[in-house]
């Protein structure tokens, strides 16, 4: 891992990172980061690192919970080629959507190609985090996000025992999404769009249904994926600490 | 409204209360209760205002939240008799499921009989706190509960505009508890009790879809409806703090 680039704002340490060719960012408190949780952040499908929302809420779990925040790039997204195959998956879905035809097909390939890619890249980062002295390998790792962040975020928990926390939602299921939730038994707090006019409120139930965690919370709100109130980042901060095991310092 | 008793632990003053024949008691907090939101609670079917969990939250929401915090008993439940038709039917529920019979039809009955001589009791319990200088009509007023006060308290807010977020759940589901739900606009979170035995999960999750809030949020736990988790104690404070238009003072 090597740093490219370092600015702050307030007490917010922002600093762009490469592993391998991979691009990522981790925020950090500018003061008392020594053995802070370490929360890995996704990004939604379209979107990359730096997302206004994602940047938001890393700034928030920073600056008033006192974690450290890393996000990468998935492939294809933000800093990173897309490649042949994707741009002809994501040529497809807009074809489909115009065209109104069913785009499960698809969203299913690409999530599942996408995922498959991610989730080494994710191992890498977290080596790579925790050989530097500041996070070590003793900090809390939690993993949060929706939509795409969720397609890789449910193989990455089910394979890295180093997350023991995890928020996820908002994502098309498709079956290895929820055979990975069977395997993940990890403390969870699952977001459900109550009102997504793409994805079936039922099968998010029943993913929320399938994780083996003794410990999983569903969250649903009125709205679409891209309406999940910011309450519920506080929420999921709270989520985080109660399972980090430390009090967290606690914002209205 | 006569106060029959008053005793004080930490920062918390508990004070019996009458009013007509209904018996209630309010937690204040020691100091600076004025102005305070109010919150009504609830007990479930077969306890009381003094309920142990009840109690618990009680005291929580005062010291922590500053609240004030309101319970009555329900009619035949704590200190108030039971009338010949309410034992029978209590008889006909303790028959029902010894005899593994359906106790639906008899509970459809039982608890709409509660309701409707329940709601105007808080009514009048209402008229009397706001008559209270400390109290006044300027407070925010919540309610929360659940099981039979949920019975209660979907009727009672659907119809007492004081009432301006509640917190419901737990329920066996009715068509006058929908109804009333679809009458019901103000802020609501639903606690679904993600297993309960008794209590068919789908019927809890269409009562949350027919609130008519513009704000809802439903939490699901894993386990029954005696089983609902201590952080969600934490989240309802929460829940009524920011839809009482103050900051909290919050606990970890």
């Amino acid at each position: 891992m090597h740093f490219t680039a370092q600015t702050s704002f307030d007490d917010v340490v922002e600093r762009d990172f490469m592993v391998g060719d991979v691009p990522g960012v981790l925020w950090s408190p500018a003061t008392g980061s020594e053995g802070a949780p370490l929360l890995l952040m996704g990004h939604g499908g379209g979107l990359h690192k730096k997302a206004q929302g994602l940047v938001a809420r890393a700034n928030h779990y920073v600056s008033a919970y006192g974690f450290t925040v890393a996000a990468i790039d998935a492939p294809g997204h933000g800093d990173r080629p897309r490649s042949a195959q994707d741009q002809q998956w994501v040529a497809a879905l807009l074809h489909a959507q115009a065209a109104g035809e069913p785009i499960g097909p698809i969203v299913v390939e690409y999530n599942s190609s996408l995922a498959e890619r991610a989730v080494p890249e994710w191992q890498a980062t977290i080596d790579a985090l925790q050989a530097l002295p500041e996070i070590g390998t003793e900090a809390p790792i939690g993993y949060g996000g929706m939509t795409l962040a969720t397609v890789i975020g449910l193989p990455l928990t089910a394979d890295d025992s180093r997350i023991t926390a995890a928020v996820f939602g908002g994502v098309f299921v498709y079956e290895a999404l929820t055979e990975a939730a069977k395997r993940i038994t990890v403390p969870i707090e699952f977001l459900l769009p109550w009102d997504d006019e793409d994805i079936d409120r039922q099968s998010g139930l029943d993913l929320f249904d399938a994780f083996a965690s003794k410990e999983k919370t569903l969250h649903a709100n009125p709205g679409g994926h891209h309406q999940t109130p910011w309450f519920e980042t506080e929420n999921s901060a709270r989520f985080y600490a109660r399972h980090f095991g430390r009090a967290a310092t606690l914002a209205a």
